[in-house]
């Protein structure tokens, strides 16, 4: 008696894209329930050709798009939010002793048109799935066998992390960890779906990602991770009054930009300095967006920065111990590395620094935390 | 206040292929349900690209596929047939000022797999609909501006026909006029759907595919075809008992081999020969099974011959016009055409002879039937 499977597959690389060249090449902005009905055929063929070749190794299986099991989505195409998971035709075919093979990253709208979920959408068909059969663990395989300490292509002397709670994962994805996208870890841990993260290449390393109190004695700093698309703009000598912040910031909200560090400086004679990082891609839109507000709040100048990068250390650790944030600027200042920007939450320390120190700094933080190989193991994990 | 219009589309020229060869490099012979779900996609894609088109000439427009109709077939994976159509979809997109888009080809079967309806398949799904909707008619739009007389490629002086009757639409149709495969024009006919031929690349051109009664005053011969795909078997001197043809014919009807004409010559000492002919095509199958049958019924030798062709005359007057088949066969004649096989429906006169010949005789029907271009009209057609 071995497990019961359903398989989640992804559409073959860059298929997704040569699709959706296909429908821009007849409108710049095609209508998006289109793009979302042409785009989630690259998943449906991965799904048939997956079950084809189950079958030719002796395994009988089925493939599935989302409008047949239905995968019931909101209808913001391109970037669909799954409501609810149909499991007749999972729990038909799994009891028929079929291998279920769903295509990923698509559903139907509850008006019956075909969506798709976005960046990271064929992880979160897998969770969301998981979470509705109430499945044992949910193995996302990949390109990578695992999450680590740091990139080790920046930091050679990265661990392999065995287990990594939740939120830490979140705090990793969330700053640019390529291993899972923060909404499928989301969804992992508000059903408690047990994520495992393997290498579709083989290799028997793997990473869990499981509740924090399922790893017994944790590390005070799991990983370090350095964040290259962050740019800073800087608006000088603006009008310190209530609801400046709410002028200044709204515009970019109602833009979709994500405005991640913000930082006022003290007040001088009614005047401070107003800061924020927010993603090098929306650099332009936010430069022309703010140098209107500037104008009209009369600050003295906008300055723009792109020559920055943020190092983070990620740890549950850090918010039961008080010294993690002092250990890691010295470690920095030790470098003579100047921190421009610093923001912390209750697993994470980031600073901002320039952009030729960051390796430098992953590499330091790394080190300072005694989590680079050969150091001894403060991880914790069995 | 025009006209409310539906659009059904197939595949993008050669797409079919490049995905069912997808399927064939996994397992040589991939499960026939899988084929179609991902055959399916390709109709997907090239509908979703025909609303975005009409979105971008200003014309509103959604993409369906089979199964968000639905599109119900029965489960014969990729030659499925339709069993009916859902229509509230429609309607409602319609009643929106909507133009549905349709991917053809596709359906999904009662117990929820994606199927495919096989060759012809896109004109079968646009007929299918016009039917269910009660359409006032249905415009298929292909790579020629209708049917003719005969094919203009081997005969020069071939006549445009501006109206046929299904059935003789169908017995050019199974001839190999390649302009509509039989299974649309016999839905057609069953449903009393109007088809009009026209050009995708324009023109004004069309032929109208209608009742036999709406055509007023009909020729005899409506056209005359050529079909190139038919070999010969005979089997010599077989024991001339009952149950003989069974005998001969059922391996060959179990292996779906259309067998076409059939001849038996008269029986002199309780032998006789046996002909008929098959696609060119089921050849090698066929030669294979027949010779053990000629060993199993002591028959003195199989010939097999696949250097003829077909030439016949089809036309609603043939069944009230005894003079017809005497005055084609004249005309071979004339020409030094051996006739080698002969048959005939109420809609159509068949000859089998040699190759060579085949061009010529189309030529020499033609003329015989007063069908040039530039002889006095007798087509009736308005």
């Amino acid at each position: 008696m071995g497990n019961q499977v359903i398989v989640v597959v992804s559409a073959m690389s860059d298929e997704t894209d040569r699709l959706l060249d296909l429908a821009s090449e007849v409108m710049s902005l095609p209508p998006s329930r289109e793009q979302d009905a042409i785009a989630a055929t690259g998943e449906q063929i991965c799904a048939s050709l997956m079950a084809i070749t189950l079958e030719s190794l002796g395994c009988p299986a089925k493939s599935f798009i989302g409008l047949q099991l239905p995968i019931i989505t909101d209808q913001n195409h391109t970037r669909a939010r799954i409501i609810r998971v149909g499991t007749d035709v999972l729990r038909k075919t799994l009891n028929d002793g079929i291998i279920p093979v769903i295509a990923g990253f698509q559903g139907i709208s509850e008006e019956g048109s075909i969506t798709t979920l976005g960046r990271g959408g064929s992880d979160t068909t897998a969770v969301a799935i998981s979470a509705t059969i109430e499945a044992d663990c949910c193995e996302i395989n990949t390109d990578v066998d695992g999450v680590y300490t740091a990139d080790p292509g920046i930091c050679p002397r990265a661990r392999h992390i065995e287990k990594i709670s939740y939120q830490e994962m979140l705090e990793l994805a969330g700053l640019g960890a390529k291993v899972l996208h923060s909404r499928s870890v989301e969804l992992a841990q508000k059903y408690q779906v047990k994520l495992v993260v393997k290498s579709s290449f083989g290799g028997d390393k793997k990473t869990w990602i499981v509740n924090e109190e399922e790893i017994m004695e944790n590390s005070i700093i799991k990983g370090v991770t350095l964040e290259k698309n962050v740019s800073k703009i800087s608006l000088i000598r603006v009008p310190d009054r209530p609801g400046i912040a709410y002028h200044i910031l709204s515009p970019l909200a109602d833009a979709s930009i994500n405005v991640d560090m913000i930082i006022q400086n003290a007040s001088i004679d009614g005047y401070a300095d107003f800061t924020f990082t927010i993603p090098t891609t929306d650099l332009k839109k936010t430069e022309k967006l703010i140098s209107r507000v500037a104008d009209e709040i009369g600050a003295l100048e906008m300055l723009a920065d792109n020559n920055i990068v943020k190092v983070s250390a990620v740890g549950i650790g850090i918010k039961t111990n008080p010294g993690v944030a002092a250990r890691m600027f010295q470690t920095l200042a030790d470098e003579n590395i100047n921190i421009e920007m610093i923001s912390t939450s209750e697993y994470r320390i980031s600073c901002v620094v320039e952009s030729k120190y960051g390796e430098l700094a992953v590499r330091a933080v790394h080190n300072a935390f005694g989590l680079d190989e050969g150091q001894p193991d403060t991880s914790g994990e069995s």
